[in-house]
This record gives structure tokens, C-alpha cells and sequence, in this order.
């Protein structure tokens, strides 16, 4: 059994560098709603040294407040600004010996992307021309990892360790009570399930079928990183390998 | 006898399709004191319609004074800054099918590179890093083309129709007076003399020797684009070719 | 008759300074969506020298979108980024000798006050704190005058020369076809039935009852400012006088 | 025995809270380096639950690098971006009923303005107009509060816990070694050395006489805090009040 465990990088949480040691895939955040040039070019470097697979994380523009407002824009306004963030790592990547592997969208675009076929369309064609071998993480079931498989991209199946479901398989959003899984114990349990049963339990308790290739840990405190390493022990103590997905052949 | 004309484009003025009937080379904004994701895209188009070549027009990240202000920025930080620009560029052109034939830094950056060898050297890793066959625009004589030069870079000297000159080959900064020639005469009568005999007056009045690749025209005007309509022709009637210098062998 | 022209202005539209000698009042952008503090001030001094009332034209935070993209924010965060623009303003103004007469907010923001309370709501709390004085401009008869008024604030009823309205009295989207009346001679009767009859033809053809206050004009082209100069010189035809609202009392 | 401990705020450091509790004057980003309307309005609030004075942190705009980066900018532009960015906090804190007591400049501006008289003016200036019972904070002895004081304004000499000096009474720059004390010991030897005794060690050993009307502390990480709490303790220990400094008559 194999998942892949990721976080997102360079949005200024400051403890980057440490969860590098336990997720196998890092999203890089573009400049879009954090990060810049140099910090792009520091994570490449953390992720390179210990093996991370390494992705861009599109998002927004919308730093002000950190990509995570709703936003409606025209898809080809979206095609452009997502192809210019994956461009600008792609650079820098190469400046380090390194290929990105994956784009993962941010926060609302994320969101957004997970219900919205036209905007899922636009995301999917950014990638496709910034290099068609990359694959497209977004949420498990959703509409771009549908949209991705359809114009013939690889695409990931995105589960969270510490966020509850709602009973389609949509997150509850962030501002509604139950949004977060706060207690650890829980968390755990429920990352042990979709890997192991492909289920979790929805905020009503009820059972939701779940695919997941890829895992999402948060990494923006000391008790994220506490986490990280809990779970990567216990995935291990299961018998369950954590390791990036296989990029799409050429 | 030929001569590469160039325009700064994605900037704002306004003028921007009107400009590229006369121009062989455009300068494309690239965010960070001008244009954006979509002003990158529809330039790539219109210089693509008319078979104009395009570069990344790279700067400080300074949208607030245009990129103009003099900073002391790390060359490390102005490397990867300028590969953000240059990545987020190449990726918008390839979803058009176009390729970046070179990179021109803007501004301030422009003028520090043009005396600084570390922050040359740093714009110069950068185009490396990006693509190899891409040509570095500098002031003729400058750090910039000289540095480019010595890493094995094809470089391109830049001439002013409307800048004058000091006696040492630099500029005369904007906020000099006589830093602009005003007169569509004077400007015309500098370039074909660049163009023809090597050479200029200086602000003083002196003979300066001068080698110009391209010529920089501006295009942020109604009054700029009657002025290139007028050299473009003014070229052609003293049996100068406009066309774009050919790039590097791969 | 009375009634105000107002015009947006620090946007770089390049004619700010000809459009003020036909408007009695400009909204002048504050940073979020175009502007900075150098064209805040410039506006200030052109409109002063005219005798021109000033205001702020708050926004969203996108500058990429120019502040036209609909966004999903928090009352409490509209409320400060809305009072942080306002503040900005009155201080340059102040430099200068000058008072703000009005805030109209922009683009996005502007629409989506005009029919959601919330937000009218969170505006007009900005408002009061910065100055108690200032009126609200806002969508004739929409949810952001009334708000105003309901808390004893000044509020201006605002109609547009040059745009479009549904039969619910809201306007005609700018990307759908008919949302703008490009002909000259009818923003001018679109005008001019406003003021002196208190009507308008909508995109149906429909009559539709509409209070206005204050008319909105264009200034971003040449194009504009002659259209600025007929209407100026039209309505003085018709007796009708210019000039901005007065004040609420302190 | 009185002096004043001050810390900046809104920074993004994640300790804004705790560091309130320690410090009796904060200084709030307004968004040109770091901190937006909410979390300038936020930091409002934790100070005036605290009874700590509240300043403004005018800084360049450049948050690409934290306004750290040398800029050379006009003194009539450097005016207007720092009475804007006064003018936006000024109506922020006036909404939750607060007053803003003092300004300091950050980073860049702040080292610069230290040594540079038209610079200096131009604060001056932005601060005068603001609000003339303003404090203004600069590096004691340098350009800034000696151009304030020159202009009728309260100027407060501001000294480091934990930077070192030079022997002319700068600060030895981020970039070089020895900057940062990073011993607590040495950095509280060095606050009560300044309080008590006017005087400090330079880098070289040299004793320095210094007058200091404010300390800053850093309060951008749990450490920061905890060196807080400590000067606090060992200030009171001596018989030394931490009270923010009395603001100039109106």
C-alpha cells in the first residue's frame, strides 16, 4: 500500500523546511497569494535535497487575503494567470536541476475548481501547456481531476487529514463549525481509513466512499510538523508506504 | 544594412498594437512594474500576428514607480526574479506557439545592470538558466551585454532614439534636463546616424562612438507610434532593413 | 435644476486633468484597484484648482482586475480595507488643504453594494467613521444609498450617461452585448431624460422612474472628454445648472 | 527612571499578541512591507486592551523584501506614501475610539532617513501634516529626529536591544557580522547599560554615549517574546518604569 503525503510550501509559515521531512510531494507556493521569487527558489532547494517531489500551487491573485477569497473570474483570465505562476517555477526549477511533477490550484481556486467545469478547463489547459506529463491534484471526485482525465492529463485524487466532509464529498467550508479536525487522535484515524478502507466519516457520521491518491497535511505551525511526523510514523507502523505518485508517462 | 527596432510593450500606454507595425522586436511587461498574465498573452498575439519577435521585459518588483527606482537588491534575489519573469513568459507564449528570442531588463534595473557587474552577472545566470539561445539586451557598451558576452550569451547593443547620451556612453537620467529629445527631427536625425555612421552627439555636443543591434523607440503615445511609423519609413528610404537580429545557434 | 457630474479619476486613464474641467466632482482611486498616494495628491491639486468637489473611490484589492472581479469578502473586511482607502485619502487631502466630499466605491464593489446589504452595510460603517459628513454616491435607488440613509447618512442617487439598465433598475452587465451605449447623441438623451424628466429608457425600451443626484461620466479616452465637454455644454443649454451636492450638515 | 519599550507590529511574526503584554508603544504596519487592513485593525485592538500606544510603521512599498531594500525615491513621493499610509491607520484606529501617538519609520526608510536630511523632511513633513502632536521615532542622534525637532515636532530617540552600533552611532548593517546580538544576556546588559548609564559598547568595544526615549524589541518569534518578558522583568528589577512616552501638548 503507498499514498503520498503533501503540504504546501513558501506561505510564510516558517516551519517549511522541518515538514519537508515527512511529506513525500511539496506544493510551492507561486507569488499569487504567498511566496515569491526567492522563496520558491529555497523550497526547491529543501524539497531537492531530501527527494520531494516538488509542484506549483497556483492560486488567485489575491495575497491580501492569502487566495482564500471567492473569486469570479473569466476562465481565460484564468488559463493565463495559472500558466504564468506554473512558468515562473518551472524557471526556477530548472535552475536547480529540478522538474515539477505536479500543480495542485490554492485555496478558493481550489475550491472553486473542485465545482466549476469551466474553470476546471481553464487550470487544466495551463498545465497541459506548461508541460502535459504534469499531473493535476485536486479534490478527490471533483470536477478538475474529472476535467484533467478527460483532456488525457494524469490527475491525483486529493483527500485531507484534518478537514471534514460534507455528504457529496465537498468540504465543509473553512467559517462552519466542524469545518477542522482539531484532535490528532482523529485525524489520524481518519487518514488510516481513506487509505486503508477508501472511506471516511462525514460531519453527520455518516460513511463516505473516498479515493486518495495523495494526502494533504497543513505546515504552518510546530504542531503541524508534530502531526507530520505522527502520521508519517503511524502510515509506516500500518505497513503503508508514502511516496509521490509516478508522473504520467511522456 | 539592417537594425533591430524595439518597443517596451504590456505597459499600459495604450498603443501597444498600433506600435508593433513599425517595431521588430517588443519587449513584453512582465508583472512586476507593468502587465500581467493576460497584457502577456494578448502581446504574445498581436507581435505573433505580425511576425514581431518577442522578449521578456523583466524588473524590480516595483509597480509603484514603475520599476524606475533605484534599489540595492541581493544579486541572488535579482536572479531569481528576473527566471520568475523570463518562466512566467516562455510558459504564456508556448500555449501560442511563440518562443522567446530575448530578454531586455527594464528600468532601473535596466540602467544599474549597465554599470554593476554583480547584478549583470545575476541577469545573465538568469537568461542562462532560462534558455541558453536567448539574446541579452543592454546598453550598447554596457556591463550587461559585456557580461553576457564573457558567459557565452549572444547580446545585443541598445541605442536611444530619444535619450542623449553623456560623454561616457551612459544616459542622461530622466529627471536631467535635455534627458529627452522632444524633436521628432533630432531623434530621427540620431538614429539614422547610429545606424550609419557608429555613432552620436552627446548631450556636450562631442562625437561618441556607438555600436546599435536595436534601437529602443518608445511607444507609450499616440505622438510615439506617428514617430515610429515615421523612423520605420525614414529607415527604408535610406536602404536600412528593419528586422529582428537573428538568435543564437542552439 | 441642478445636478453633478462626477468622474473617476487616478486611474490612469491619462486625460484626468481635461475631464475635471467638465465634472463638479471626482472619485478618485486609492491604491486598491489602480492609484497610488503620488496620483491621489495630483488628482487633489488639479481638482482643487478647479474648484472640483473630491471623494474616495474605494475598491476591492485587485489590481490585476482593474477591481471588477466579483469577490466573496467578509463584512468586517470590507469594512476596514473600505475605511484604510477613505483614511489614506483624507490625509493627502489634507495636505493639500483639501475635504472630501463623498465616497463612491468601485467596480465590483460597487455593484455587489447595490444589492447586498451586508456589504452596504460594512461601506457605510467605513464611512461614518472616517467622516460623518461625507455622502455615500451609490446605484440609484440600490441597497448602498439606502443603507446610508437608514443611518442618517448623506446618500447620492447615482445614474450613468453611458450604461444600460435592466427593467429592475440595475445596470446591464459590462460583458453582455448592449451594456454600453456607444453612441454619443444617446448618452446624451439618456442624460438629459434623467435630469429633467426623472426616466430613462431601459435595454428592453421600457421607461423606468430613476432619481439621480449625480451622473457619472467617463475619463479614461480622448474620446471621453469630448463627450464630457457636449454633455457640460448641453446641460447648460437646457438650463440646467452643474454642481456638486452639498454637504450634510456637520 | 522611565522608558519606553516598543515593538512593530503586523508584521506577519505570530506573536503580536503575547509581545503586547511586555511593551508599552507599538508600532502597526499599514501594509507598504507587511499588515493590511485587518491585521492593522486587529493589532488596534490588542494594544487598546493593553493600554499600549499605538504608532504607525510607514515603510516603503516594497513587500517583496520586508522593505528592507535601499530605494532611491523622490522626497515629494516618499511624503505621500507615508502620509497615506499614516492617513489609513490614523481612520482605522479612530473607528475602535484609539489615537495614534507616534510614527517610525521601518527598514529602509528607517536607515535612510537616518542619514539623509531631505528624506528626513519629507517624513517630517507627511507627519505634520497627519497630526503635529505626532511623535516621530528615529535612530538616536541622527537625521530624522533632529529634523523633527528642528520642525516643532516631539521627536523620540529610539535605540536597539539587540543590534550593534559603529562608532559614529549607526546601527552595523543586517548584513554584516555582528549585527544582531543574539546573547540575551549581552542584549539586556545592553538595554540597562543605555537606560541607566547613556552609553553602550560599540562593535569594537568603544563605549558609545546614546540617549534613548524608546528601546525596540523584536517580537517576531516565541524567543522574542520570552526576551520580552525578561527585559521587562529585569527593567522593573532595577527600579525602571516602562511607560510610553507623553505626547507633545496640541
Amino acid at each position: 500500500m503507498v499514498v503520498d503525503l503533501n503540504a504546501d510550501l513558501g506561505e510564510g509559515g516558517g516551519h517549511d523546511e522541518e515538514i519537508l521531512d515527512y511529506v513525500s510531494s511539496a506544493n510551492i507556493a507561486c507569488g499569487w497569494h504567498a511566496g515569491d521569487a526567492d522563496t520558491m527558489r529555497q523550497c526547491v532547494l529543501w524539497a531537492l535535497a531530501r527527494g520531494v517531489a516538488i509542484g506549483a500551487h497556483p492560486s488567485y491573485p489575491d495575497r491580501q487575503y492569502f487566495g482564500r477569497t471567492e473569486m469570479t473570474i473569466a476562465p481565460d483570465a484564468v488559463y493565463a494567470g495559472v500558466l504564468y505562476q506554473i512558468g515562473a517555477l518551472q524557471a526556477i526549477a530548472r535552475g536547480e536541476g529540478a522538474k515539477l511533477r505536479h500543480v495542485k490550484p490554492h485555496g478558493a481556486l481550489y475550491n472553486q475548481a473542485a465545482c466549476d467545469d469551466a474553470l476546471a478547463a481553464a487550470i487544466v489547459s495551463a498545465v497541459r501547456v506548461a508541460d502535459p506529463t504534469l499531473s493535476v491534484v485536486g479534490l478527490a471526485g471533483g470536477a478538475l481531476v474529472r476535467t484533467a482525465r478527460a483532456a488525457g492529463l494524469k490527475a491525483l485524487d486529493e483527500a485531507f487529514a484534518d478537514r471534514r466532509y460534507r455528504a457529496d464529498g465537498t468540504l465543509v467550508p473553512r467559517n462552519t463549525a466542524g469545518a477542522l479536525i482539531d484532535d490528532e487522535a482523529q485525524a489520524l484515524a481518519q487518514v488510516l481509513r481513506i487509505v486503508r478502507d477508501g472511506s471516511l466519516a462525514t460531519l453527520d457520521g455518516a460513511s463516505l466512499a473516498i479515493h486518495a491518491d495523495t494526502i494533504c497535511l497543513h505546515g504552518d505551525s510546530e504542531h503541524a510538523v508534530a502531526f507530520a511526523r505522527l502520521i508519517r510514523l503511524e502510515l509506516g507502523r500500518h505497513g503503508i508506504t508514502v511516496a509521490p505518485c509516478p508522473p504520467a508517462p511522456p
